[in-house]
Order: structure tokens, then sequence, then C-alpha cells
């Protein structure tokens, strides 16, 4: 697996301006902020799909985000956020390691914010749709 | 706190195509999907924001997407997938109560899926970024 620029990061290859640390999991800002405050949060684990992810790390990476949400919010202001991960080429994912980004969101700014999502729910056949999760929930 | 139709899930008062549940951990179909295989993984525990959310609950989110991922995967077929939260109105929150997409995404579909997202980086001056970085640092 080669490295990318997350795991030079890791390793203290290549700078970044850390936020938190632990054993698994590395927050640090990120350099294209879409909003002010805009965190990314990886595992120190390298990967880069969630769905490859072992559950130690991907518990890790849960466990943190409630507490770095607060800090971006008592030292930004922001009133909500947005917690995206994107997986995969056609999902927009960018950097081939596992990160999930915060995206802090300010009220008075509204759809201004770096992050605009066009939502265009679908109304399946309930029955389609039940078997769909039948079949899901028989993988789990 | 009053209910929402989340915590009625929860309850079984509502009905929902369930895949997955653990003790802390509820997963069904979105029933507005964006894609084939949109699953909402949401916690036990009420409430409407991450930030508030107990670490062990987090945790107990965190541990099991990579699983609920790839039985989607299996059902499915879809290569990728984005993992949103929004967390507020002005992030796009519908039900007061913390919820997880998993929004499958399929490489021949391209930009066709229902979720669009327009990224609209920044770029901040770098010692600004790394004050910001610090302040938030200061509250982990």
């Amino acid at each position: 697996m080669s490295d990318t620029i997350f795991t030079k990061i890791i390793k203290g290859e290549l700078p970044a301006h850390r936020v938190y640390q632990d054993d698994r999991v590395l927050a640090f800002m990120d350099i294209n902020p879409l909003a002010e405050g805009h965190v990314l949060v990886i595992p120190k684990e390298p990967g880069a799909s969630l769905a490859d992810l072992s559950d130690d790390s991907a518990a890790a990476i849960g466990r943190v985000l409630p507490r770095i949400c607060r800090a971006i919010r008592k030292a930004t202001g922001c009133t909500d956020f947005n917690v995206l991960l994107n997986d995969g080429e056609s999902a927009g994912q960018a950097v081939m390691h596992v990160h999930f980004h915060i995206i802090p969101r300010y009220a008075d700014k509204g759809e201004g914010a770096g992050l605009t999502k066009s939502w265009k729910p679908t109304k399946p056949d309930s029955e389609a749709l039940a078997e769909l999760g039948r079949k899901i929930a028989r993988q789990l």
C-alpha cells in the first residue's frame, strides 16, 4: 500500500495543524476548509475505505467525534455542522486514506457555506424496500 | 425531550425496515432513499446533536459503520458511498435525533445519484489556520 499525504502526516513527514490525537486517531485542520474550523479526523490505520477499517479504529473515531465537535463549536462559535465521509472516487474521495470531514455551519451564513448539498430523494415501493432491507440484514 | 419519529421506531411504536441493532445502535432503511441501499444508523440514546452524544454511543456507532457498509455493498453491488451527518437545521437536519446516512454510490451512475455536493474550498492564511488549530486543541 503506497503512502498518502495523510500517512505522511501521521508519521510526521509532512506538517499539519494538529488538534487531537490518541493511539488510533489523528485530527487536524483541513488546509482547504469549506468553512472556518473545518477539521479532518482520520484513523492511524492505513486504508482507503471505511468498509475495510477495523472495528477498533472505527470505534475510536466514533468515540472522539462528539468531543471534537464540541471543541470546534467552542472555538469558532459555529451553531451546526456536517460530518462527511467520501468513500471512493465516485463519492468524491480525493485522498485514499479514510477521513471524516467535520464542516462547521454558521446559521447566519446559511447556504453560503463551502458545502452545499442537493438532496433528491426517491420513493421506492415499500415491499421492494423491505426486501432490500432483509437482503442487507442477512449480510450482518 | 419530545419524541421524534426515530425514538418511536426505537420503541417499536412506528415500523421500519431494520437491518441491524445492538444495545446502543439501530440501523434501518431510509424510506426516502437518495440511492438504492440508503441506510440510517442511529444511537438508541436520544438527542438531536452528535456534540451531546455520550462517548459510548458514539463509539458504538463508529464500530458498526464498516460492517454495515460492507453489508450494503454485498447486497447492492455499490462501489462507493458517502456517510453523512446533518447536525442542526442549517446543516440540513430534518429529524432531531442523531442519524448518520450511509448513501451508496454506483460509479456508473456518477453524479446522477440523489446526493450531489458542491465543494467550494477556501485558502486561509497559514498562520491564521495554525492559530485556529491551537484554539480548538486547547478545548480538547
